[in-house]
């Protein structure tokens, strides 16, 4: 069961003023523990709320976007050792690396950035891919950004059945899906996208759009950054950070992406065919 | 300009294959430094990313959510120092608290529980307001939920400007709006609700119900336990945690409030006229 992302739920329909029982779908949001190894001890070094499934690539896109490892290679081991448990190790210089993020404090609506004791946090960061996304020759036409939202939506298994779950794809120039992914937590859907492409090898993806379900924080664009990836494309509002954030990481970003429109934040010199 | 919510943008707007450059309104998202004063120094115990604007009643609430203070009289100090700093002071026993808040990591996903460094912290909680809610009398009708989206809408003075924002909104049974608060993250509009009713003496808040615009996550219901609050009712889905957190506090939930439906997750005891 570990890796089931709904459970049935029993509910009260009610339309208008009649109401009814009926079986529903929840979208599962369970504590996933981050267990880190060195010689023979293990100790947790992080819990985060996540839904089950992909959790090895979780833990790897989330190392990455935070800077501590940039290849593959760093992760010496890497094991689901429970249904909510993973477990790394990793090179004294990643391990030191994840030492330095310990943050005084969590706060909250605030995820990845949060926490960091001062703002120069925020500058200091130079993820493993930036630039790399920049400086590619990626462009899109507009006809394949118009059919992404309801490509999006149709690779989405779980949301169907629970309405519940944001999701991450990764796309081709000429609209073919690559790999999607979803999660509770938004920011979870696109380290799962971006850990399964490290695993594999294929990051920087400086070939691939990255498309998500819901709007465009500065993390989102700061992870996508980070993944060499030049255009992100949301079904929601970008913030005023995430225009900012895309601007200096010369990324294309894309806002309100439905119903054949959308508005284009930055980099629209990546646009064809408008 | 340090309480601005929204800031101007030049955007190129697609309609199918058309293009024009338009003007456009972006969510303001930027970091808040929370200081806090032991006496003659002070320290930044906190960088969170929020919409400007209310940014005591942000902290005031985050704190309480926390479990750091219960009653507004632990804040011994709680200034605005600049248009992105709150300065606060805390008895020994809140600061000890705050301390003990330490996570060994910040991760993704997971704001507010994310970093625990073990899964008894999730149950470890006992927020002050905890269970007032659930041993309140309150009831609401059908009609008063079916009318509560369209309320909260047009209560978000920037959603319409932005389309980027959270809104949180607190209401009486029979359908009165009492205040209304947003943020690009939906964890701080509830923070500067319930930091709001703090500041004003106002909990727990056990008649009155809380609607949010997006998702329920078990942490804003977590948040809506602490404050005492019996109903939350969200425009999109819960979570299975959400459930679970909100059948364990007694509270009601209901989730996809929307075109005269919803669905009730616990709690059905409350609703009348169905």
């Amino acid at each position: 069961m570990g890796s089931e992302a709904a459970q049935a739920a029993q509910v009260v329909r009610v339309r208008g003023q009649k109401s009814h029982a009926a079986g529903d779908w929840l979208a599962i949001e369970r504590p996933l523990e981050i267990r880190a190894r060195t010689g023979q001890t293990t100790r947790v070094v992080s819990t985060t709320m996540r839904t089950p499934g992909q959790d090895r690539a979780l833990v790897a896109g989330f190392l990455f976007a935070e800077g501590v490892i940039a290849h593959r290679r760093e992760l010496l081991a890497l094991e689901s050792v429970s249904d909510d448990a993973v477990l790394v190790e990793l090179p004294p210089a990643a391990l030191e690396a994840l030492e330095a993020t310990r943050r005084p404090f969590v706060t909250t609506g605030a995820c990845g950035v949060c926490g960091r004791a001062s703002l120069e946090g925020l500058q200091g960061q130079a993820p493993a891919g930036d630039g790399a996304g920049a400086s590619s020759g990626f462009t899109v036409s507009a006809a394949v950004i118009h059919a992404l939202p309801g490509a999006l939506r149709e690779a989405q298994a779980t949301f169907d059945r629970t309405g519940g779950l944001h999701a991450a794809g990764l796309f081709a120039a000429d609209g073919t899906l690559r790999t999607v992914h979803e999660d509770v937590g938004r920011h979870n859907a696109v380290d799962k996208l971006v850990g399964t492409l490290l695993l594999a090898e294929r990051l920087p993806a400086v070939d691939g759009l990255l498309m998500v379900s819901g709007r465009a924080s500065f993390e989102l664009v700061q992870k996508a950054a980070a993944a060499g990836i030049p255009v992100m494309v949301a079904v929601g509002a970008p913030s005023s950070l995430a225009v900012e954030v895309a601007e200096a990481a010369g990324m294309t970003l894309v806002g309100f992406a439905r119903e054949q429109r959308f508005n284009v934040y930055s980099g629209a010199q990546r646009l064809s065919g408008i």
